[in-house]
């Protein structure tokens, strides 16, 4: 069961990202910017604004203050790595992707605007997070922004998120389901790369040496996995109400998850060694990282 | 009639460009990187090799050419707008959006592949433009590849390309035509910023003074105006065979064009105004800018 101080503490955060990205997301044009068309302002905000839990900003905002980095820049560079998440949920829910019409119990942006708005703030998103993590404010070195900007590319690109959500679609419409090796890869690039580079991005910004780096890198990696094995779990066993969309659908889809790969049983088993494995990667830090290693318990946890 | 050299140098960086995209749309994975899968890799080369004129490329290479900056780093970055350049046209022929089955003669990405796979490689190219650009082998200073990213980034995002396009779609969904002044914004939106950029990247990366920079960027607005109403004109009067597509298909579907706000001879005044005044813009950097000044008598004689 987590402490209550990460609970808290994500709340905290959470908000700080919605106050920020309420100020990124409002019609005040930057340098170089011509007009931004109230209509696709609307949808962006809709896709990004009063979002869930911010897990990825949470870790970057945590991995940085393992090494006394926090601030409006770490902020910055927090929510342009959840800009990106918002993107690929706008994109994912489309009718020629997924087809999803509900998100967190709101209409997804397909819905409440209509298709080629919602590509567009899809693309608007994206593109507007790469424009935050290069600027001047989210860091005084510009080495640092230039790997931030890299870094994050990767994680989202045809080498991770993107080519993730291509295997993805190519698993539902295959006859036979993925063996566990290739699902664990797809689960690593579609949902896995993101969270991994929010830790990654904290120890760029605080500066961490590469040995650090590394034992964040592998705590980033096993926590993708527990997370995203816990949401099969929870696609399986959950109730519409709690998951704001429709539970089982995965099954219904000839999606390929943990749970049709090995049972749900296993699949458990499995998510619990994967979080296991994500504190034990802490250890370098010890106490100072007990938060991240709540946020572990945490991915693990919330189906319970 | 533009010279002979300006056509075999746009020839040349055109080779150049194909080469160099052709190596980063291979198999082969970066650092960060997990899996590059080939269906989707296909896709982004159906998107962005064989392609145009390859105009935005020869601009930045041209550009930084003016300060004696030239080599694998320019090429990187010429590359990397041109792919920003490819994903907007993948996005753009979409159903939702233009639904366009032909591009350059060959069938659109949706059409050769399926929706899916069109909008995650048009998201695939605009992430991975902004990989190449920050990363080490485009430029030596840090800062210059952040500059280069950001300024991307707000060409191509809400407040330039992908804002320019959802104002083309309102205005085509509109009952009464747009204003000659709101169709120069959304054109100085669609199809200005990424010119004007492909301009001032050179200008960045050739480390150009504030004035020239200036000036630079003025001759990439005029140029970006010459080009957006020679291909109002052109689909006007051009025919199929020369466009790889449907002509006249913007009267038939109610685009804001220049054509049908001020009418056709009107229109190729204020074309030629605009290439002329490009060319004036460039009149700090003498008869050295001679091939940008080619440029802007292409952009608006190409359809002679």
């Amino acid at each position: 069961m987590p402490e209550p101080s990460f609970h808290s503490r994500i709340a905290a955060i959470a908000a700080d990202v919605e106050a920020c990205l309420d100020g990124f997301l409002s019609p005040g044009l930057l340098a170089g910017e011509i007009a931004r068309p109230p209509r696709l302002l609307a949808a962006m905000r809709h896709a990004a604004l009063e979002g869930g839990k911010r897990l990825r900003p949470f870790l970057v905002i945590e991995a940085a203050a393992l090494f006394g980095m926090e601030g409006e820049g770490v902020l910055r560079a927090a929510c342009a790595l959840e800009m990106v998440h918002c993107y690929s949920l706008v994109h994912d829910d489309l009718p020629a992707m997924d087809d999803d019409d509900l998100r967190r119990g709101r209409p997804t942006v397909h819905k409440a605007f209509d298709e080629a708005t919602a590509i567009l703030a899809g693309d608007a998103l994206l593109t507007y997070a790469f424009d935050i993590m290069g600027d001047a404010p989210t860091h005084a070195d510009p080495a640092i922004r230039a790997s931030l900007v890299t870094g994050l590319a990767r994680a989202a690109g045809p080498g991770g998120m993107a080519g993730g959500q291509m295997l993805d679609l190519a698993a539902e419409s295959s006859a036979s389901p993925l063996p566990c090796a290739q699902i664990e890869t797809l689960q690593a690039m579609k949902t896995g790369a993101l969270i991994r580079f929010g830790v990654e991005a904290g120890a760029m910004i605080g500066g961490a040496s590469l040995e650090d780096r590394r034992a964040l890198t592998a705590y980033g990696r096993m926590l993708g996995s527990a997370f995203q094995i816990a949401d099969d779990i929870l696609d399986e066993e959950g109730d519409a109400a709690l998951l704001g969309k429709a539970a089982a659908k995965d099954a219904g889809r000839n999606k390929a998850t943990m749970v049709s790969a090995l049972g749900l049983e296993r699949a458990k088993a499995l998510r619990d060694e994967c979080a296991a494995r994500a504190c034990d990667a802490l250890n370098p830090f010890g106490a100072r990282a007990n938060i991240l290693r709540q946020a572990a318990e945490f991915a693990a946890a919330r189906n319970h």
